[in-house]
């Protein structure tokens, strides 16, 4: 028996980073002759995790550089085969390529609950084919970049923080985990492969291992130093934090300044950090370390630093690890994908639950702007309509509950990302995608950046699309 | 300016999947000339996740398998000299390979807090350096098996369940999700990568959007079991599961039938589960479909099935998701790595909190059984004791809480995997460690299988290694 390639070496087939039941229904569509009839569908969620008010779009420039080059390897369809898929079917992948058009929201872009963010136009077959690559992808990464934009709101704009997490990420998700911290606002990551992956800065400290491994913490502490004179941060928990830590730092620090270096900063990992803080600043005050900077970690999220803020606890810099990267306290988006047309005509799925019913037909989306310049609507247009025509955004399930629209401001919310399966030319660097969400943050409702009920952003769509989605309705309601 | 790879050549660069600050101690130990002196490090962790009584050891054959072929490529190598790193430690690096010696309990196995798990005895480079990647690999994938094996308790022995997860998953986390869900119990995974990759079976349905495809609901099952007569499971909740969803499985069923083909199965992916599948159970025994199994999905974990089992719900098998592959209610496992001996010297991190204080020396540990064959204690020994002449477990804190453990047969817990960089011959295979899972389960005592308020699984140390600890505690403090 051939043995399996494990972990070891990671070129994903990644045509098979799918659901098995894409590829089993791909096959279906095929020998049905539906597989190259058009078709579309939406992606969007319909909750912003941990009860706030905002999601940060991220993931999709990873989506579109694994399609571009979306080819099924001989090892891929092999695999394929033994699993007992087709020859036709088997050798119509082997010629598959990604042919179809995305629309997407911009990277960093604030995003609300029910919008569709990104809109796939393409055959039958492949636009059902990437269904569980970009829902991992984006759920994922929207995730994150959501906790570290809330992190954002609470660090800045004086303080940084960084990404620690990697040592309690799901597995290889922590790669992806740093692109998407860094797009929420983190400064810099310890992940030194998704540094290298992404381009993102590297960072980190020391361990406690390091101390240990000394005789005592103020040899280990100037042993440290004499390597990175200029850019130690010195770990002052590992036996007392302030009975030992902070004293052997500050002996460390003016034997530097000695030789002409700045100590950067020390780091509290345990312990009652807003106590701790206070104290290690005093003491370094004193002793005219005024510079000497103070980062923590230990458990932290957007809720403890806010609870450090209300103390006034002097830390400059924060290292945020688990719950910012496995999102602890809500670790899923509940992302969707649905079809909304094939073969020229709208399709829905009409569940139980009118608020689960599916919005039908190929569409655009355009967001609106209040008087004072702040997001205002999201507006559901079918891909035909002129938005210059649509005066009214109507609520999706109630007809009589309308928004004049016709005299604001708007902008289209997605814009292409693949054209016929070439790339565009999108943002890829999450600095600059970060620059962008600080940009939109700002215009978003202060109402909606809250961490306790927030407002909910009201999302509507056009009469157009109101009327086709409840025709749709009662057509089936007649055939049963 | 060189383009980022992204996420697409996976081909990861392992001795970067890392936190920078272990390569930045490596460069400090080598400069220090510490480097190749001898260490041993413990794993283990705290606290088991959700509340439960155990965790399912897993993860080790990827670490094993990553660093049985750990190299600085020259690519990796390039990236570190323009992070800063200096050219004797690259040249260093270029020749290092890892040649350390890893005990470690087996993947499977029934563990709990505070026993070293794994011990990794090299030098203190090599040791350290591996850190992030342990405790990335082995949290993460002991968090999902432990999930896994938890579900497994309320689904066996009757009925099976299938990781569905990989569209909520924490990006790339799922491949080794799906490979932990069956070490936990799984019996297949919908990821056909992990499949591929891990040799795991693999299997799915069908999505909604094939029965939108089609112009109606009986149209769409009877394109779908055409092509698959003998393992279609048909999902029924597109319209209305009881109205529409079912009576059209029973027509397509019966067809099939007549072709001398049976229907696999139904599924129902919303709506209350309890209800829904009894009368679809009545249904199909009405229409002679006894043999029509019925599967369910939709935020699917241990606490939802067992409400399901108190309610007698006729469910045959159950695809589970995003519970299982983020371990929702709790995504994360605080396994820690610490530093246990140092160029011959036991180390230890003394911490305020004495609970959080690390046991010093290169230790082994064993389990002991009590009279009726079950699990009783595990025992930490240090490395050079005769666990013959170990007679007493000894609280790690309070002395005078001991055990006598003198008569009861007991077991080596850990084992090499890797002795001096050679991996040793280990069971790699997810369902054989899920079989091995499944003997130790059946040593546990039941008090421990209790999702609510478990008993706690007393975890002793030697009398030599509490007396090791207490003299080093003591001198530390005479010398402050």
């Amino acid at each position: 028996m051939k043995e399996n390639p494990g972990i070891r070496s990671l070129d994903i087939a990644w045509p098979l980073y799918t659901d098995l039941y894409e590829l089993t229904m791909a096959q279906g569509y095929f020998y049905e002759g539906m597989a190259e009839k058009a078709a579309s569908f939406d992606y969007f969620f319909r909750k912003v995790p941990c009860g706030g008010g905002y999601v940060v779009f991220a993931g999709m420039a990873d989506v579109v550089d694994v399609l571009s080059d979306f080819r099924f390897s001989s090892e891929a369809l092999e695999y394929l085969r033994a699993s007992g898929f087709q020859p036709e079917f088997l050798t119509y992948l082997r010629d598959f390529r990604f042919k179809g058009t995305i629309y997407s929201a911009h990277e960093g872009e604030i995003v609300f609950p029910n919008t569709p963010l990104v809109v796939v136009e393409g055959t039958l077959l492949e636009a059902q084919l990437i269904e569980t690559l970009l829902l991992n992808m984006v759920n994922f990464q929207s995730l994150v970049a959501t906790r570290a934009g809330r992190i954002s709101q609470v660090v800045e704009p004086e303080r940084i923080f960084l990404d620690f997490g990697l040592r309690r990420a799901q597995g290889l998700g922590g790669i992806q985990a740093a692109r998407a911290a860094v797009i929420g606002g983190a400064a810099a990551t310890s992940n030194v492969e998704a540094g290298r992956r992404y381009g993102i800065r590297i960072t980190g400290t020391m361990a406690h291992a390091w101390i240990q491994a000394f005789d005592n913490e103020l040899e280990a502490f100037r042993a440290f130093v004499r390597r990175y004179p200029d850019r130690s941060i010195l770990l002052v928990d590992t036996y007392h934090t302030l009975a030992s830590g902070v004293p052997n730092a500050i002996i460390t620090a003016k034997e530097l300044e000695a030789r002409g270096h700045r100590l950067l900063g020390i780091r509290i990992d345990s312990g009652d950090m807003a106590y701790l803080a206070r104290h290690a600043r005093k003491m370094l005050d004193e002793a005219g370390l005024s510079y000497v900077k103070i980062f923590a970690s230990n458990q932290l999220d957007e809720w403890i630093i806010r609870s450090l803020n209300e103390q006034k606890a002097p830390i400059d810099g924060f290292g945020v690890g688990t719950r910012l990267v496995t999102s602890y306290q809500c670790p899923a988006l509940d992302g969707v994908y649905k079809l909304s047309s094939f073969d020229g005509r709208p399709r829905m799925k009409i569940s139980d639950d009118p608020e689960k019913t599916t919005l039908p037909g190929r569409k655009r989306v355009f967001r609106y702007y209040d008087a004072g310049g702040l997001f205002y609507r999201d507006g559901i247009l079918l891909a035909e309509e002129d938005p210059q025509h649509v005066k009214r955004l109507v609520h999706p399930v109630h007809r009589r509950l309308w928004t004049p629209v016709g005299d604001l401001p708007r902008e289209a919310l997605l814009h292409p990302v693949m054209i016929e399966g070439r790339p565009a030319d999108i943002e890829r660097d999450p600095y600059r995608i970060n620059e962008y969400r600080r940009r939109r943050l700002a215009l978003t409702p202060p109402e909606m950046l809250r961490f306790e009920n927030p407002h909910i952003y009201k999302v509507g769509v056009s009469e157009h699309l109101w009327e086709l989605k409840h025709s749709l309705i009662e057509q089936k309601q007649h055939k049963q």
